[in-house]
């Protein structure tokens, strides 16, 4: 199974493709979209669906997880990154891709086993469990890693409840 | 001038097509797209993107003028909007048509004379303004066209200004 995990924003949309069988991990490709700022908002909104639906077509993944969004600190890049996230959403859809949604507590339960894990923890553990030789630069990139392995371990039961559920 | 209003919102996006020489306005075409509660957001962000497609396409504005966000109310509302948002600006930018954006304030300055205006006296005011021989329904819908006017009345006002600017 081919996994696309991304950290939306907009100035910055962390990203990581891999490859799993639910328990072992293969980063194929990874990175950050990074669009200026003192360009037109809707410019900048139009570069990430471009640069997000050329990975989309040329990994192909079956699915793509992305982080839920929460305002606790900046409201004014809040609104910013829910706008980035809506043209994620739609651009994932075009292309008839599965979502699924994480919340950060469920990224580090899932990664790290413990849902108020710091963040060099998570980095650590993105790093080890697809056998990268350092930590996946920047911050954002590892993110997104960490929310396609999120995925990975949660995303096969997550199928499981769903066809449990349908055959009571 | 044609300029297509937008009153963004994921539930409920309000639009209104006017058609203006900077004082006088016609509408040429209004509603309300809704989008369904309990269908994945995805789903409805393409729902929205489509059918915002389709008016664009078929009234070909010039602009589009949107409201700006701001967050005083709830905060999941208010991401849903913003996420919507994304999804519309994207639109009209792969549309090529430039976008402007207003404050609530300025829209009721512009359209009432007054800032601090009561919604009823901005749908008043839309209603007269455009010849209608009754209110617009829902109110999204006479937000929008409110927006639209908003733009025909300050747009070409910023085009000189930045002439102006351009040329000093």
């Amino acid at each position: 199974m081919i996994i696309l995990g991304i950290d939306p924003g907009l100035a910055t949309m962390g990203w990581g493709v891999i490859q799993t069988d639910g328990n072992r991990h293969k980063a194929l490709a990874f990175g950050s979209l990074i669009t200026p700022a003192g360009v037109p908002l809707e410019d900048r909104l139009l570069q990430l669906s471009d640069e997000l639906d050329a990975i989309i077509k040329t990994y192909k993944p079956d699915s793509v997880a992305i982080e839920e969004l929460f305002f606790n600190t900046n409201i004014t890049t809040g609104i910013r990154v829910a706008e980035a996230r809506g043209v994620i959403l739609l651009c994932a859809r075009k292309n008839s891709v599965k979502i699924y949604e994480y919340t950060p507590l469920q990224v580090k339960q899932s990664v790290v086993g413990y849902g108020r894990a710091e963040k060099r923890q998570v980095i650590a553990m993105v790093t080890m469990l697809l056998g990268l030789k350092s930590a996946p630069k920047p911050d954002d990139t590892a993110d997104a890693l960490a929310i396609a392995i999120c995925h990975a371990h949660t995303g096969p039961s997550r199928i499981a409840d769903y066809f449990n559920k349908s055959t009571v």
